[in-house]
């Protein structure tokens, strides 16, 4: 795969954390090194689908993740990193599509439905949340992308915005678009410093920013195997989520050292998590410096994202003028 | 009511008839004429929640509507007469407003049920036809209007904007919009040449353009009572199409002559008739002859509605800024 066009979006609510760094960063920075042509969009109204009642913290959270693109190797000269916001052409394809998909279509989607079970504390009984796929498949299908790296449970979205780009060009009888096709990122489990799944609203993540202090003194009092009470009790790495990130982090004779040490109690969980931690440490705290020195100079990062926007712009506006003239809603 | 802002949309999903010029389009004048800043719209987004799959027509109808406002006395000069797919701002201002928007209050709109029960030759299960108010909300708030012309039927919209009004700025805690008020159009039932409503769809209309032979041939077959088998079988005008229409065109005296002309067997269908086309020509033809003219020369129409869409793209940006203030997406 090279020379394609990929878009992937991030939304704005919250700092990023190591679980991105290792997830969905890492992979961004493959496929633009791999040739690609790679459209990265900090997705802020897909944040208000489930923040709406709580906006403040948006516009602060969009630094954060284009910063955290920058600093993870994302090349603004080589990629189009841009605010979904600053592009409003996102806004009329959606309601365009928003004409052409069948209702059942998005109340069957799995993770509408499980969202709707599962998330209690904010309310997602409105329209724009039922239509997020619609709004997705909007940014997508704008810049023709022919990739779109996505988790396991994005599978269906993907589907989804196939069917749309089917249906589209079957009623109106033009192809426009490329059915976009997945990029299954490769799910890592990143767990947080309490064994659940890292996550800024578990408030257990370790972030990119993060010093090395910092990180240390997470690392220090994070969860272990609970079988090692004392010392001398051996544990079951498996079962560590301290041996989780050493999988992720540390080097192969390392993390087979600390593995053996804590089957047969032969070191302490404090020594194995300062393993860790220098390993962790080499990885993230380059990143985050880089991320924390991109956030001072706000400046410097609209000056990307403005020319990020335009260049996105630029290849919305042509779709859009193509999708218009298949519509008959060009008069001229 | 004098100096207000106004708003009204209209589909161009046909030509216009008599029934629009009036209902809605006299309306439309005296709104003007007492000095109300007017915008008047023709939604071509909208015609696509129940047209998308024949968009063909489209195009050619927004030159039928936009010259049926001119010909009919509204004043480009006076009031802003524009498309709606002409200011994007709409489509932003719409996904804006399906965040805050419950899907409950949509599925209960009552024309919403109405219509997916009775119109069964149209395809209206789509995300973007439940999402119709929606639309209409922004159409209307971007412009700030203070009154919205509407017929009974569209009551429950209007009662809805104003929900959506309301919980915007209960939300975001900025007034920015005034609620928006019906201004009840004054139902006339037009008949149409078979005695149902008149309607394009139903293929019994008189339209606008119809030149005063046209209007005649319509009118020489037109339904009228039943009763009335031979011209001595007398009448009863209530239960006739005909006289339906000469209350709205003829003078009392006419009108009166023919009733009681009716109810006598004194005049025949015929003659009635031509009374009533006499006064309907007369209402009707010079407005007709202005909207050929109109159509006639595109290049002036496209002229007026840019103008138009220019005058309502600086109201509606500005509310955009005040919105996306509003709501913290305003990075400087």
């Amino acid at each position: 795969m090279s020379g394609k066009r990929v878009l992937s979006g991030t939304q704005p609510t919250g700092k990023l954390h190591i679980g991105h760094l290792v997830g969905a960063l890492e992979n961004y920075v493959n496929l633009q090194n791999e040739g690609n042509e790679c459209f990265y969009c900090v997705v802020d109204w897909h944040a208000l689908t489930s923040m709406y009642s709580n906006t403040s913290a948006i516009k602060e959270h969009i630094y954060d993740v284009a910063a955290g693109f920058i600093a993870a190797g994302v090349d603004p000269d080589r990629s189009v990193i841009f605010v979904q916001s600053d592009v409003k052409e996102h806004a009329e394809l959606h309601l365009l599509l928003s004409m052409i998909t069948p209702l059942g279509w998005l109340e069957r989607v799995p993770t509408y439905k499980e969202k709707k079970k599962q998330i209690k504390d904010k309310d997602l009984s409105n329209y724009g949340f039922l239509g997020y796929p619609v709004l997705q498949t909007a940014d997508i299908i704008i810049y023709k992308a022919n990739y779109v790296p996505v988790g396991e449970d994005q599978l269906y979205h993907l589907e989804l915005a196939r069917e749309i780009v089917r249906r589209f060009h079957h009623i109106f009888g033009k192809e426009i678009f490329p059915e976009p096709e997945a990029k299954i990122t490769e799910a890592k489990r990143v767990p947080g410093l309490d064994g659940r799944k890292m996550s800024k609203s578990y408030n257990n993540a370790i972030l990119i920013e993060d010093t090395p202090e910092e990180i240390w003194e997470k690392l220090r009092v994070m969860k272990t195997d609970t079988r090692r009470v004392r010392k001398t009790d051996p544990g079951v790495p498996e079962d560590c989520p301290v041996f989780a990130l050493h999988k992720i982090f540390s080097p192969e004779e390392v993390r087979k050292e600390c593995a053996e040490g804590c089957r047969t109690a032969g070191i302490g969980c404090f020594q194995c998590k300062k393993f860790l931690s220098e390993h962790l440490i080499k990885k993230v705290a380059p990143v985050g410096e880089k991320l924390r020195k991109l956030k001072e100079n706000k400046q410097f990062l609209d000056s990307i994202l403005d020319e990020g926007a335009r260049k996105a712009r630029e290849v919305a506006s042509q779709t859009m003028e193509e999708v218009r003239e298949a519509m008959n809603l060009k008069r001229r």
